[in-house]
């Protein structure tokens, strides 16, 4: 069992995540890079808010924006 | 006696914690790993909110959301 | 006379303390440990909303949520 | 002149101050120690909201709650 | 694939990005140059609000305020 | 020219500045020291709300309520 | 092409920027000097609010309050 929470996530490279938004909003997509901040660069992304989706190739969300992060 | 709070947490590995978040949402599930900063990998994870209920295999939670965590 | 404002909550280890909140809400426990940025493990806590009371056995809170410390 | 603006408070030390907080809120008492976060140690210490007085022994009040400190 | 989430943005230098605020408005722009914090310099760039457009020569975006960034 | 922009504050030493806050409000006074931080230490101080004015002997503003300052 | 953002603030010292705040207020001036966290040295200056314009001779802005800055 590793000390580190980030690892989870460090497995979880290449595979789908759902990024949920303390604003409420959520960022799913293949995840790319992260570093400690959370930091996440995510392909085939998709932004789903309250009333519509937003479709991105590629984003890079800056950590500080994030509640929680999920492997699909 | 510790002098370190975080002690309380590093204990409760591989038990149920429950997460109160400053949104007022909770998270409970089965705490892996944390780090100073509080950010935490739960296995089992379930988010409870004012009207829904979202289930996690994986999660993890961003330090700095968080209000409380207790061990159950 | 001591310059650190800390060393009250030192001597207030195994004292019930109150714990007031930003969001306005109270804990009260009986404080464990703590550390510089005020994150303190509490027994026998109990938090106290204007709507609600809960108990907790054994709890952490981050810091950065609290405007006072006060020993009981 | 000093360069240091927390000098003030040093001088404060053993006498009353009023602490405005960032919430509207008031808190006097007197100033027994301090730190360069403005984390302060109050006794005899009142908290005066809008609508109700709260009297505390002794109190630590978080410095990153502070508006303003000025000694009575 | 690289471990820095920003590395998408260095390749970016040169083609226009769109920044996602935290306030919810979009400001687009060309990235000519970005640091750690996100801080970024953007040319012939464009806010894009709730109820107007506001075009700029060039603008420095302060890196705190941004929410997430995508290559066009 | 001077890189550092609070050089223009250390020469308003012993001036009556302006103190604009995030909250709205305005803080006037002598500036006797400051940091870089913003930290400030006034004297003849005066507070000016929407609502009614609070005329302070010495008073210590923390920084990270200031949204300007102009000397007078 | 530069690897600072901030360069283009640098090039852009004696001549008017506009400031814009986050709390959606905006200020125009003559950039005298700024440091890496965006405080800025501004104569000349005027705040413009959405009910009212306010001149100042001259003003620092704390770099915490900036969205976003341009060159005129």
């Amino acid at each position: 069992m590793s000390d580190r929470p980030i690892d989870v996530l460090n497995e979880a490279k290449g595979k789908r995540v759902i990024v949920k938004l303390k604003n409420g909003d959520e960022i799913c997509g293949v995840l790319q890079a992260l570093d400690l901040h959370l930091n996440m660069w995510l392909d085939d992304a998709e932004e789903i808010g309250e009333k519509k989706k937003v479709k991105y190739g590629t984003v890079l969300v800056r950590g500080d924006n994030i509640l929680l992060v999920s492997p699909e």
